[in-house]
């Protein structure tokens, strides 16, 4: 990772966000994100998986390893839950100086139906050691980054790993999981930022030391600089975003409405603690007022929220921040880190009412 | 439009660039893009459409208005084919000076097998006037583009609008359209650039003169300056693009390999005529080799290629050119024009062979 001595996007960026996809904030109406819509990082390549010889291994500090087909997975009991992922890095270009990587904007989000088999009993038939400290995801995908070469690979704690709710997953919103999503089988952590739910699963290993794999241990940090350890990234921060009301400009894509009542929606989530307030401003954020709550689309994906505004004619800076349960909110600026991670800083859309004919 | 006044890209078009998807490179492999990997480009918002009430109008200079439900189409006669579609604009951010829009490198291209009826027939039913010059396609997608106010709109030559391959399209890749790609129904016309297929379709009018809306008589022109009118884009020109080989390094995307046979795979597509030859290159297209054509995924879709390449340690500069059988070669360096549009420039692969352990 380096910062940006420019406050213009590089070439390199633009490689980056070509591949990697932004949900178009007009699809956060959807409960569910279509396939196509949901956000995607795909660090290195996607990988090309013969489904028919692919093979999930299970070892590492276990008393019996396993190896298990697609159609071994299938066969155990099948759970189907709808899961916010939201990318670590989402609002990284935001940020100034701007930390060189994806860069986005505030899209890097999506609410999917995840089908798969919850992976607690998987381990407790495996019979994880009770030295072992740490389970570890190794993923197909493989690349240089930050100088190393690697597979692309996570680790969670054994007591996180055993949660009721994290799964693996070989279907999403009803279908097979397209390459992309991590065919033939990916991990779900629900609650959890995106890097952790490791894509084109190949192995899951119990380890007695903390894993320290270059996507572990130095990237995906909270820190002031690249000198510093710092704090890992984990769960993901209350953020909300609205979908732009309006039509917009084709290149500024500031939006343009006619003067009445207008009704914005959006969507607010947090993978600490339920939602419990979301706010709508159409000043910058210097006032707020309470938005309505919709019902959670499910424990661990996001929920809807509406605002009736009034547009008079004028120009406006429309923002919204969600609050927790757990107390934390949205800053109205973002707080600058090396890596450019957890920035949940409230989104501003400008927007133009045009005079009443 | 305007022409960007530094080499970095702005913010306006990384907003673009994070909306608009390209296909990653690997998902080449593919004969048929999975959904998800195929390029998108939408212009406005995708528009939100009850597939219940909407309905298609067939009118303007004709002697019987048609109004259709989405039923009434899909109980007409079937149509299945692989279409490879291509952004006018692919390519534009390689073009120097740049001009600003939505800043494709190279990605912004997919093959699908789309499901609809075919055009003609329901334009022979409706009858069209033998005044009609030309049939306008009009979408519900509505924004602001060039200071004009304006749903998306593209009109086609009644003698083109006739010619038995253009669909009407409610299905791809054998699933109904998600909202991305114009449910509940587009227009499909194969061999032209992607501007031609009209998404979110709401009405068909046969008129009497050349159509002068913004997006056909402004836009998509290949021309010197803007003041000038220019020749229109029609028909996709001949281009090739490989998967890259070997791993990426995450921010660059240079590849690295190990030394030895090496197959190169690629894709090589033109709307103008079949694809008769394409070429491969290992030093920046200063020499070329033949490389071995794979058969058509369909008459208007793309041709997989391969190259048998002796890799050996150093760094090379990857290449591949596609000529089409009406004698269309790409050129090894962009040709400017205002619009970026048509930029058919070879592929250029930045690759590093290791040294033999």
């Amino acid at each position: 990772m380096a910062i940006a001595d420019t406050s213009e996007i590089t070439l390199a960026e633009l490689q980056l966000s070509g591949r990697n996809h932004s949900i178009p904030l007009e699809a956060l109406r959807h409960d569910i994100t279509p396939i196509g819509l949901h956000y995607l990082l795909t660090h290195f390549d996607i990988p090309e998986v013969d489904a028919d010889t692919w093979q999930l291994e299970v070892g590492g500090l276990v008393e019996k390893q396993l190896t298990l087909s697609l159609a071994d997975l299938q066969a155990r009991p099948p759970l189907t839950m709808p899961v916010t992922l939201e990318c670590a890095g989402n609002g990284r270009a935001l940020i100034e100086p701007r930390p060189m990587s994806q860069p986005w904007l505030q899209g890097a989000v999506g609410t999917a139906e995840w089908t798969g088999t919850p992976l607690a009993p998987l381990l407790e038939e495996a019979g994880v050691a009770a030295e072992a400290k740490e389970i570890v995801f190794s993923g197909l995908d493989r690349g240089i980054q930050g100088d190393s070469e690697h597979a692309y690979e996570r680790s969670l704690p054994v007591a996180e790993a055993m949660r009721d709710e994290i799964l693996l997953a070989w279907a999403i919103n009803g279908q097979p999981l397209p390459p992309q999503h991590g065919f033939p089988l990916r991990l779900i952590v629900p609650g959890w930022y995106g890097m952790t739910h490791v894509k084109w699963l190949r192995s899951i290993a119990a380890v007695a030391e903390a894993f320290t794999g270059w996507q572990q241990d130095v990237a995906y940090h909270v820190r002031e600089s690249e000198d510093e350890q710092g704090e890992p990234v984990t769960r993901i921060k209350p953020r909300s975003l609205m979908v732009p009301p309006g039509i917009p400009e084709f290149l500024s894509r500031t939006r343009f409405l006619e003067p009445g009542p207008c009704e914005v929606e959006g969507r607010a989530w947090s993978g600490r603690a339920p939602i419990s307030r979301v706010e709508f401003s159409d000043d910058g954020g210097e006032t707020w007022a309470d938005a309505k709550l919709g019902e959670p689309v499910g424990e661990f994906a996001w929920r809807g929220w509406s605002y009736g505004w009034n547009a008079a004619p004028g120009e406006y800076e429309l923002c919204c921040r969600a609050t927790d349960e757990a107390g934390s909110v949205q800053p109205l600026a973002p707080e600058w880190n090396w890596d450019g991670v957890c920035n949940n800083a409230v989104q501003r859309v400008q927007v133009v009412v045009r005079a009443a004919e």
